[in-house]
């Protein structure tokens, strides 16, 4: 919410994902009218938690009342899952939180972060809110993020840069930076600058060429992996991600953390990473339904931009702010626009009926 | 958490409130043993959210997958609750995160925060962090705050003070400051300079002396006011608090929040604001046993500070530090040491049958 009024007053940009979440809070109050949208629009998953994590969640209702309580030792669970250790951890109300940690704890003194544009913007949104800067780096040719550039701009602003944001698979696009380019950029970059890696998506990915990178943070490297239990966990509404750093790096940042996380969701988070089956299902039910859409799209004309995560986005040759309205009317909630590519659209991966409900729509809406 | 480390390495405060709540999750990692013990170390509600409270947030869970998601209006319904406008409200993970931006908004440039000591230190835990300073009034020889020093200091100290935090009743006390005291205060310091006052327990106090300070939002005055769900509403687990302010003042605090603020509690604080009969029953109740408690402490010839709220201090004649483990050991939690008060022991009014425990301990090692 913060961001909403901050961007409406500088203007920068048109809306963020928090933003379009604010205003469905605020116009969508009719829970039966929400219900009923195919919701396409926040990269979701649709399906919920499963149920081990909702059972875990339910239990630890016994402490709604409470400060202290035992917590499922999710620092360690995650830890334990990564093969770092717990000093490696951070918890945030969602990766949202570790982004605007980092931009707080790394941008002082008007230092800039350098990512790609589009990516996540809340990055941008946070760095101007603290009256930092972005140099924003375009996209290539292709829509993948355009290390060689990074690297330069990195290096050339090395004094002024606090750090480096690359999001992995890249959001709004859906492409993947191979294994070899964030060793390029790791390599390429100044030794000491802070690169934060954020693998919202990292669950989705098929492709071989892509990894990880929290090897790196046990090389001892500054990188800042983010995970977020909000996407392929079904979390979104309850409030939980992680980085996993060098434990200095957490040392620096840890000031700026709000410490205030639901008791629920880190019983909840616990039982999630217990609970690979689930998530595994949920990977592959969502690719099929994305392959199944992107096909369609393909046949009918329309090029759409190769994904590795649980969106794509679809070249409709016209400015996607003027379908949005037609979409929602229809009952079908799509992304925003992503400047500078307002012809695309961004379609999250939704149940089957509700890509059904999609694709109907966009053959009245767009074709 | 992020107050622990800062505070090990300043050695400035030895416990803060949330460090105990994290001392009892790196401890307690057996949930069979935290629920066996009297939990009078937090000043929680011990009797958990009432049925209708638990309803709103077990239906809310479908929204848990989600980002945007019909809220139960929550910020009307705190607006409509207080006879404010939503513009003059601004939610937290807890009004803890409302005191966190309160000092980033306005503890700037080196700006201090002039306070009580002792009173809720979260207040001058994030100044610290944030490498601002607290001006820190001791309190009168009654334990009451000192109203006349807090305006003289706010006077003298104008142009380095950012705000005055006044937390009322105060913590960990239990004296209210009166409503002409209040008056007094508003009408003493600069008339520009934001004072937030903390009405946390502002539920259980009887006294007639005391009022809400949320009329002087409403009449344009410089002040916040910042409420919990936390304490009599019992949902401190699930992190959801509030600022009752002049429009201006939200304005300037809202981009430093989070906005990251958990799906189930939302629904739950609505509930909770509509269901005053529980509340009414808390009080009752909590205010019985703290005076039966009361009474069989200055039975036994200890002195009790007069308190208003779900809590109150004894003096026990020697260091608190000396009998929290012997308490422990007896299945008791009590409230840590609150410098300079040393030898008073701060005890949270838990359920009938906690408190006669405690008092069985009491009896073992204190008298």
């Amino acid at each position: 919410m913060q961001r909403r009024e901050f961007l409406a007053a500088t203007g920068a940009l048109t809306l963020t994902p928090r933003l379009s979440a604010y205003a469905l809070e605020r116009t969508q109050q009719q829970g039966d009218e929400y219900d009923s949208f195919a919701k396409l629009a926040a990269n979701e998953n649709p399906y919920g938690p499963p149920e081990s994590v909702m059972q875990a969640m339910t239990q630890a209702f016994k402490y709604a009342n409470r400060y202290g309580y035992p917590d499922g030792n999710i620092v360690s669970e995650i830890a334990q899952h990564h093969g770092v250790k717990p000093e490696n951890i951070l918890l945030g109300a969602g990766s949202g939180e570790i982004l605007d940690v980092a931009g707080t704890a790394f941008l002082g003194g008007g230092k800039k972060v350098v990512c790609a544009e589009p990516t996540f913007d809340s990055v941008y949104a946070h760095a101007t809110s603290i009256k930092a800067d972005a140099i924003r780096i375009p996209l290539q040719e292709d829509y993948c993020q355009d290390i060689g550039a990074i690297v330069q701009a990195a290096k050339r602003y090395d004094r002024e840069c606090g750090f480096i944001y690359l999001c992995n698979p890249n959001n709004p696009t859906g492409r993947i930076v191979t294994k070899s380019e964030v060793k390029t950029l790791l390599d390429g970059v100044p030794a000491d600058m802070p690169v934060l890696i954020d693998e919202a998506y990292h669950h989705f990915v098929e492709s071989s060429d892509y990894a990880t990178s929290v090897p790196y943070v046990l090389e001892g490297r500054p990188v800042i992996v983010t995970r977020t239990f909000s996407k392929i966990a079904a979390l979104a509404g309850m409030r939980l991600g992680y980085a996993i750093a060098p434990a200095e790096l957490i040392r620096q940042m840890r000031p700026y953390t709000m410490g205030s996380i639901n008791a629920l969701v880190k019983w909840g988070g616990v039982a999630a990473l217990k609970d690979m089956d689930s998530q595994a299902n949920t990977k592959r039910i969502t690719l099929e339904l994305r392959k199944k859409t992107v096909s369609q799209l393909a046949a009918a004309g329309f090029k759409v931009i190769p994904s590795e995560a649980n969106f794509f986005m679809v070249d409709i040759r016209r400015p996607v702010q003027s379908v949005i309205p037609r979409f929602r009317a229809q009952g079908v909630l799509v992304g925003r626009p992503f400047p500078p590519m307002t012809q695309h659209l961004r379609v999250s991966v939704g149940t089957a009926d509700e890509m059904a409900r999609f694709m109907t729509a966009f053959s009245g809406i767009v074709t």
